[in-house]
């Protein structure tokens, strides 16, 4: 009997900068680990709109904002990642959640999930554009209509609230987040070795 | 002629959990990089009340600061650091702050800032307790009641209030950060190797 592989679920929002780089960074990692990740899209909006936040705390506190974005510079050229600012930031991202929600239902969340990271954040192009999402579906070698089609359908957008229900109930906070088999949650880009490392002990202390 | 060794400001806050990690890990890697590290004790209570919080932020979004104690938790055990979880959560560091001004000028604030975190996050002993202050001065073999009367004078004081407007004024939002002679800001412990790594490149550079 084959041993599965240990599981990491990877709770991402695709306004979130530091929800860039992991996305971009993780499948290596993940596959080195011999860790499946699970990719789950949610909306942070209503996360911080609950801790009353009506946009970033980036754009609340200016000053974290100034280091973020110093800082998203400074780790963009260390791993190789364009990095073109958004404008406006954060970018309303119901959208690309809602396309991502049947991509993981259809098995490509992972590629389009990459691609649409890359896009808004290596190129500029508008996150909340349908124009946008269309053309990376079309990269990603689907059908953009039909796509965008079910994207708009009430089971989708249902599925993406109950996402972000189950987000908020599993104490996510922010993004990105990782989450193990056994509930440990790890906050952060900073933290993509240590859930992968936690992950796969995990696993093998069965 | 000798070359100076680089240079790297420390801003720490004793309330600060990840402070701690920082002033007990920060001088093997500073030595190993090569880089001086200047000891900056500020005040992140008046920083945090800027932005309109009247505690850390940790204790305003709970399932933040379930998520921080449990980051503290593992990191502390990967480090072999002692962690008894300080109650009340954050403690006045007033007391503690201008003994680490007196001791910034008479040349022995890494040494207590060091013995204070570890007893304050160690031990449990209570930070905002004149009793534990002088303690921890004892045991770094300095006159607790001569240093506590100096801390005490308005030249101390005032002393730490400009640390705390400087701190501002060079973007400092949050404890700990490392700042390069260049202006460089690193915020976070988790940034600590790439803040020597800038040091130590950016005084190469000239």
């Amino acid at each position: 009997v084959e041993r599965p592989r240990p599981n990491l679920s990877f709770w991402f929002e695709f306004g979130s900068t530091y929800s860039y780089l992991a996305a971009l960074t993780l499948e290596e990692a993940a596959s080195a680990a011999g860790v499946q990740i699970e990719w789950r899209p949610f909306l942070l909006g209503p996360i911080f709109r609950a801790q009353g936040w009506d946009t970033s705390p980036f754009n609340l506190y200016p000053a974290k904002g100034r280091a973020m974005w110093r800082d998203m510079e400074r780790q963009c050229k260390a791993l190789g990642l364009p990095l073109v600012r958004p404008e406006p930031f954060p970018q309303n991202s119901l959208l690309a959640a809602r396309v991502a929600v049947v991509g993981r239902q259809e098995g490509w969340v992972a590629a389009f999930s990459k691609a649409m990271f890359r896009t808004e954040f290596g190129t500029g192009l508008r996150l909340d554009d349908p124009a946008t999402v269309a053309l990376v579906l079309s990269q990603c070698g689907l059908d953009a209509s039909r796509v965008l089609s079910l994207a708009a359908t009430e089971a989708v957008k249902q599925a993406l609230r109950a996402a972000t229900d189950e987000a908020l109930s599993l104490g996510v906070f922010g993004a990105p987040t990782y989450i193990a088999a056994d509930g440990e949650l790890f906050w952060g880009h900073d933290r993509q070795m240590q859930a992968l490392g936690w992950a796969r002990s995990g696993a093998a202390a069965d």
